[in-house]
């Protein structure tokens, strides 16, 4: 039987499945675990953790013995989604109420804190001599998040924010936590430090790949592909990566025009058609998609500097599945 | 000189206070780091860091090497401080506003959640070889405290609750955090498995006395010590010791009377006389002081496992404080 990544990668995320199906074992006290478990059990892609045991997996250790950390990363980001979802006001997530919407802020603060000790207790799970390191790491993972989902916060109020800011933030926000769950990996099987930092630089690129192509497929994707009106970024007045370029390089007219995104905190959803001209003559979706391609191509090239191996081809089959996304 | 128990513990004390002083190096994100600063530098007795330092004297260890885990259990402490006032809408602590006062509900979010990761980046420093067993211990007392307040906020929304539902609230919430401090301390001094029993034990039983004791001190302390007007629990409808145990023995016209603090979500201040009467007369406020008396009994016997030094006799010294606290 021929070699498949997506098995691999399936695989792997029904570990994960299983491991955070049994993780909460205890039901008392109701509004802490009940919420705890509804967002643990909510489903996703689980890229983080498989990234994880494909990272510990790729630099010649033991998948399993990463499942542990690999649990804890994804916790953890359940964390942030709740808390996220708290300071946005969002009322769904994968198309479920959020947590503060089907119970209140309270529990759903309380969540989040939980859900934040429960990363650690997995991640503190992780046999391995190098578990200080790893477990700072992953601390200075949750600085970092924190920062910046304040910084995304502050460019909200702010009217001046230049594109630079922007990719300051989605590489806190974003790129830092998928750098630290593949160095993660990465540290539970080896402690070659090229290896370690050519995983680190795979996460930092995929994330930041990720996060832009989130922003231009809000404007350039399918919208029953998408599953959601494209243009919502602009309606809802976001200061995405397209707008704040298109800022950059707008002059006249069409600078004043983009300039109302910022004004008036958002467009109507009749305008979009009028925006992504703009965006296209500006050369903004051009610069969005040169900055996922260079990010896609230095992820390619960490991946050779790893040895050739099964896990090898798995990180870079996500990374191709990523190049190819089109929702 | 004689030794004076008072400036050993306000050694150490300083000690944190430094420590917390030049903790946060950052300035930005302002709206992550500005709250953080201002809670960290707000002050306090300290008690939960300086009983980490002592715990770890006292079993034959170097104070200093546990200053670390002694700030990690102080900004751990804060974090629950900010997150609990969001969900109790408490507009001041220690005479200065609440950080979702001062700033806004999102920004105390995420200032808790930054400083329960930056208490991990303190405890993480520590040089100890037990460190993943210490980071689990903290681990745990953090979930712990997770479980104590969701019961509180339970508890504020069910008509009915035992005394004993109350008491493992409170072991939850405060206690179980006092004895995670005296045991981590012991941790990086010994691994003499007694020595770190009386620890626990010690830590879970000032922590108990200290929250019966709040409860007893609201209603039978002098105002001017207590700097607020005593009753305020009633008056909040609070259920603290004092309610419950004697909901639980009244009977009659007591007990109906009493179960208006509860219906009423409590009662005018012109009321406080006559439910200090009823605490009398049920017998509650004597068997808050039995609690209070035995806990502080378990606590010196705790410390009479402990070999004979300073360390000891300063943590003697602060049970015998908080035994003679009037405020």
């Amino acid at each position: 039987m021929t070699f498949s990544p997506e098995q691999h990668y399936r695989q792997y995320r029904s570990q994960i499945e299983r491991y955070l199906q049994s993780f909460i074992s205890e039901s008392k006290p109701h509004t802490l675990y009940g919420p705890s478990e509804y967002v643990l059990k909510g489903g996703g892609k689980r890229i983080r953790p498989v990234l994880v045991q494909l990272a510990c997996e790729a630099v010649g250790g033991e998948a399993r013995e990463a499942l542990h950390a690999a649990a804890g990363v994804e916790i953890l980001h359940n964390f942030t989604l709740v808390h996220d979802d708290i300071m946005d006001h969002s009322p769904t997530r994968r198309g479920r109420p959020t947590v503060h919407t089907k119970w209140d802020h309270n529990v759903a603060i309380l969540t989040g804190d939980a859900l934040l000790a429960l990363a650690y207790r997995a991640l503190l799970k992780t046999r391995s001599p190098r578990i200080q390191e790893i477990s700072r790491l992953f601390t200075e993972g949750v600085v970092i998040v924190c920062e910046g989902q304040a910084f995304d916060k502050e460019f909200e109020e702010r009217r001046r924010v230049h594109v630079n800011d922007y990719l300051m933030m989605i590489e806190r926000k974003t790129a830092r936590m998928l750098a630290v769950a593949a160095e993660i990996g990465g540290l539970i099987g080896t402690s070659d430090t090229g290896r370690l930092d050519a995983l680190r630089s795979f996460g930092t690129s995929i994330g930041r790949a990720f996060q832009v192509q989130d922003d231009l497929l809000d404007i350039v994707a399918d919208e029953e592909e998408l599953g959601k009106r494209t243009g919502s970024d602009l309606v809802e007045g976001k200061k995405t990566f397209l707008l704040l370029e298109a800022l950059r390089l707008a002059k006249g007219k069409d600078k004043a025009i983009l300039q109302k995104v910022v004004n008036n905190g958002g467009v109507p959803r009749s305008r979009i058609a009028e925006y992504r001209r703009i965006y296209e003559a500006t050369g903004a979706i051009a610069s969005a998609e040169r900055h996922v391609a260079q990010d896609l191509a230095t992820a390619r090239a960490d991946l050779e500097r790893l040895p050739a191996s099964n896990a090898r081809t798995t990180l870079l089959w996500l990374t191709d599945m990523l190049a190819r996304r089109t929702f």
